[in-house]
């Protein structure tokens, strides 16, 4: 076991007795330590494999401390965040078992919780509680350099419990997404959360990609304007991170992605039938649903 | 044939000699008559079917004169801007023919070319040249009460002369272009630009409209972030306006979307084949397609 009292501050002498340790300093990570500054007064302990980021973010004020150990951010928290690939949770777990304090609340921020959630059942120790948050921020461009904590500023944010998740836990998740500024929460299991997450952020993804598989090769941007810009801004994805979020949510995003080519179909047959009732229908419905969810 | 010689202001006695028709004061109409105020010091004379439109332009200043009777806008005008829906171009020239004036030019914003192009042979009166725009600019909201000069400003816009154009009108529409602030220009025929525009305009609508065709019935702005935003912005479409563009260029439209539907059935078949590897070259391709577009 680690220090339990933290100086806060060397010219003022304030005493803190809350840990918070963040492992992983990429952009949500990176976002996230600075946007906690101050939370609960906490000593902020961030880890991070690259010595490099671990001195940026301690020269930046991100963090009071950084290592390349992540036992040491682990060891003795009160909040532990896993801002770090899903498929790298359970064994950071495992291996640091023994630092976790009684009592611990960790929580990840990754975009997918099933598949993680199976693979945390009897790793996660009987004296910490776990429940996953995902906030709905981001950027195209990542890592600590591009960290900024504005992004989670009027953001959404799901909480998603577990079943054995305490209700603390949960209120103190409440606590965590108002302290960094979401302004639109919601509870759900991780089930529904995949479920919808499936439609607005992976579906969103794979057509913005989709649509830049392919372009014509005579274009230039005076051809274009905010309807090319927007529906393809986020094309220029991180490969690699989007490939493990959508498999991790596979058949959900595969029953969307059906769905949405299913509707890209009845619109091409309109236009080879020169049904022009039937195309103004399916826009006006389009019209409709869109109007209807930005009430939501 | 109308008086030659206007009173530009009945202060400063200032008298021009250029007369500039706008036909149809809707958003783009409006907003054109707006960021055209001094250009060559011209005298502006909308019309529109709406006498409450007429009203609402002069008294905003939008133009110096307008009329419900689109003669009064064409009579001895210098140049003649058609912001009408494409179809009711020829009947207006047709009707309106006396009124035209020799070496008047006259234009169009339609989105589709080749259909109006055709339409327009041996309508145009020989003493007049007619030389096509495309200004992508726009917004989601229409009619004259939304416009707004800015629209045209950093905005990308097409200039597509016919075969029989004079260089002196691709001349004139340049210097209005930059006169509205247009800062990425391009010129090609009405073929071409029809196809680029399937592509960056007519697809990326159908995207967002597909997109919101279907959605989850349990989501709320919580579970939204820029991805969904950015994607499906343009649904909340003028069905009428869209049906009509769609249709006029629904062959190379087509082409386009069938291209796009094949890219998002190879994404599918990665995620339903696991083909991790697959998936990310994808994702990888449609990034540096993105990159490369941002150049152009």
């Amino acid at each position: 076991m680690g220090p339990l009292i933290y100086r806060r501050s060397k010219i003022l002498e304030v005493f803190v007795e809350y840990k918070i340790g963040i492992i992983g300093l990429g952009l949500m990570g990176g976002s996230l330590a600075f946007a906690l500054r101050g939370f609960r007064g906490a000593w902020i302990v961030g880890a991070d494999v690259q010595a490099e980021v671990c001195q940026k973010a301690e020269r930046s004020g991100a963090v009071d401390e950084a290592h390349t150990d992540a036992a040491k951010a682990m060891e003795s928290a009160d909040l532990i965040i896993f801002c770090v690939y899903a498929h790298n949770i359970p064994a950071l777990i495992e291996k640091n078992r023994s630092a976790i304090r009684p009592g611990a609340v960790l929580t990840d921020i990754c975009g997918v919780k099933s598949g993680l959630y199976k693979e945390l059942e009897g790793v996660v120790p009987e004296h910490a509680d776990y429940i996953g948050i995902h906030p709905m921020a981001g950027k195209e461009k990542d890592g600590f350099d591009n960290a900024d904590p504005v992004i989670y500023k009027n953001s959404g944010l799901i909480i998603c419990p577990l079943p054995s998740t305490r209700k603390a836990s949960i209120e103190l998740m409440r606590e965590l997404a108002g302290y960094i500024g979401v302004t639109r929460l919601a509870v759900s299991p991780a089930g529904i959360h995949d479920e919808i997450i499936a439609y607005t952020s992976d579906l969103m993804h794979i057509s913005a990609a989709g649509l830049c598989l392919d372009y014509h090769r005579s274009m230039s941007s005076a051809y274009t304007a905010g309807a090319y810009r927007d529906c393809t801004r986020i094309a220029d994805i991180n490969a690699e991170a989007w490939t493990e979020l959508l498999m991790a949510n596979r058949l959900n995003t595969m029953e969307y992605l059906d769905r949405h080519i299913g509707g890209l179909e009845k619109i091409r047959e309109c236009l080879a039938e020169r049904d022009d009732k039937g195309l103004y229908e399916l826009l006006e419905i389009a019209g409709q649903n869109k109007r209807e969810m930005l009430k939501r």
